[in-house]
């Protein structure tokens, strides 16, 4: 059977992996020779334990996670991890640092705020809008700060970390919903990391957290059993009812990714599909323009805009019928995005490119 | 193709409807002939908000819900529930009454406890064992309470309630995870409903919760966003990334249940398969025991003894070569249990008294 399919450039809920979609068409109905779809599995038998181990033991792998970080798959998005993250580590008496780049850290801080105190180390926005990162430099953090907590990729903005500040003794937390695994990263440098999967790793219903062991023991005690990450820890993830299905689609992902060789291919189509990209803008730079610095351009989440409102419109519309979604800007901030995650291939970058070639000539 | 099918007796995640997985595996690569799978949709696109106004509009008419509640998906299960109840409705200076009928009863009140005062109204526990449900009169109730809470149905002892406690003006908030939808209920009888969905629904990684809109709205504010019901309500469950693919399945269920004709032809099987399972067991009273009294005996969770813990493994064993699965007993409890949630057929039920029947006739 052959699908209709589109180029999808959705900022999440995003591409998959057409073979780790394929793979679970195909064991819908059974899965492992069980007689049963691995959604009506209970998540203690033996089948369904398999690709949960599975899940976590391809992350520790691709990633080199080292034995004192917990793997984490838990539920709530990222959003609940903007409350999660203070709600452990951020204890009656001490400060938070925050670094602000965007919409998201912005929504991390307020949640932090009505948990504890919290300090704003940085941020680059001007006039409402954030066109690069911070240098290490601009950094004003406080030395006995709880943990220091950035946002590493800005779906909306279209920045994106290419450095890992360097924070001393606190613990570095990053949100990484919308880069996690673009490339793979020594998490000895983090203290926490969390993802929402539906950009690089999966469908929606589940956030990975990658958290040093020493952090979750002496997190906070007086909050919600549920809304502790020891709790989680200690029963690996299986405290209560895990997204099954979720996670099993991220199995078929990193498994994926496991038998292409990891992350380092990875890696370098992801840099050869941004110097592809980014080069059509700048060459076509009397049409096109990225309103991002240059060094803080984002791999995942391209952003530009077109002379006038009515030619993005117009560049959205032709795309569509040219088999490309999902192009339009955030309604926030307007003008094309184009989400490159690692679904999306160096082709479907080409083919977006001779797009902006091709219209670029017709309307500039 | 035809697929090796099982009968499918788990507690949850659980069987689902084979209509509603096979629609999943026909459109899992080109939904709605988009060109994508549903799980890489934006939820914010209107293929998917389709969906999701389906999902809700369903329950809304399966179940007559009135103008005055809400329809929530969240994430979390009926475990974050436990904790996120208390965080909105019992605030400071207010105590919440909570009656106890098994395992689940009790977490939902030791997570109550971490949050604010509670009241234990009733408990049926003798020994540790619950095998009924209380009665309305059993029902201490503080009427100045901030809620009343019960669980519905207890999936490990088996029991379940058939009337609806009278609290009077004070709300009745009940965990309805593994009983919602095994009939049409009054929905005004109640001030919050919550249920996993991963027993009668749907797949796990979502929860349904059904609230009365004045109780939304005189919800606590000092608690993170991401907790607040009211945030949820005002985003019609889109506040931040659902689990799309989980309401999507939802969706699918759904549908089936209102093209077969809505929830009285539900009720009607589920007493039927009651009927014949228990009757079952009290035929074979000399070799099977119910230890449940008769008029708290569950139609969701069918719990039973065998003479001996060796008879019992040697039931399962048996079973599952005849093409039976997730008949043992939870593990804090042993014995046997028959989950014969809604997807559960009546043939399946006779299929499993057929073995019961030879089986005691070989073993009594």
């Amino acid at each position: 059977m052959t699908n209709h399919r589109v180029i999808n450039f959705n900022a999440g809920p995003a591409a998959l992996p057409v073979a780790a979609l394929e793979r679970a068409r195909d064991e819908m109905l059974d899965f492992a020779n069980s007689g049963m779809s691995v959604m009506e599995h209970s998540h203690r038998g033996k089948e369904y334990g398999a690709v949960h181990e599975e899940a976590v033991s391809l992350l520790r792998k691709l990633l080199d996670v080292p034995e004192d970080y917990h793997v984490l798959f838990l539920q709530g998005g990222a959003s609940q991890q903007f409350a999660m993250v203070p709600m452990n580590l951020l204890p009656v008496g001490r400060s938070a640092d925050y670094v602000l780049t965007g919409a998201w850290s912005e929504k991390a801080l307020a949640e932090a705020k009505l948990v504890g105190t919290t300090r704003v180390a940085a941020t680059t926005a001007k006039e409402g809008k954030y066109t690069r990162v911070p240098t290490q430099r601009e950094l004003e953090l406080d030395g006995g700060a709880a943990y220091v907590h950035i946002t590493s990729n800005n779906t909306i903005f279209g920045t994106q970390w290419f450095y890992v500040p360097e924070t001393g003794t606190v613990p570095l937390a990053a949100d990484m919903s919308s880069d996690f695994l673009w490339r793979k990263f020594d998490v000895r440098r983090f203290g926490l990391v969390y993802a929402g999967a539906q950009k690089n790793v999966g469908p929606s219903g589940v956030v990975v957290v990658i958290v040093r062991k020493d952090l979750v023991e002496a997190g906070r005690k007086d909050i919600p059993k549920i809304f502790r990450y020891a709790t989680h820890a200690a029963d690996n993830s299986l405290y209560n009812t895990p997204p099954t299905f979720s996670i099993y689609m991220i199995r078929n992902v990193l498994s994926l990714t496991a038998e292409a060789g990891g992350l380092e291919g990875v890696e370098k189509t992801n840099r050869e599909k941004g110097r592809v990209l980014y080069g059509c803008i700048d060459k076509l730079a009397a049409f096109y323009r990225c309103p991002v610095e240059v060094g803080s351009r984002s791999l995942m989440n391209v952003v530009f805009r077109l002379p006038t409102p009515e030619l993005e419109e117009r560049f959205v519309a032709e795309a569509k019928k040219a088999g490309m979604v999902g192009l339009k800007g955030h309604r926030s901030v307007g003008g094309i995005r184009a989400s490159i995650y690692n679904a999306v291939g160096l082709d479907a970058v080409r083919t977006l490119v001779s797009f902006m070639e091709s219209f670029a000539a017709k309307n500039g």
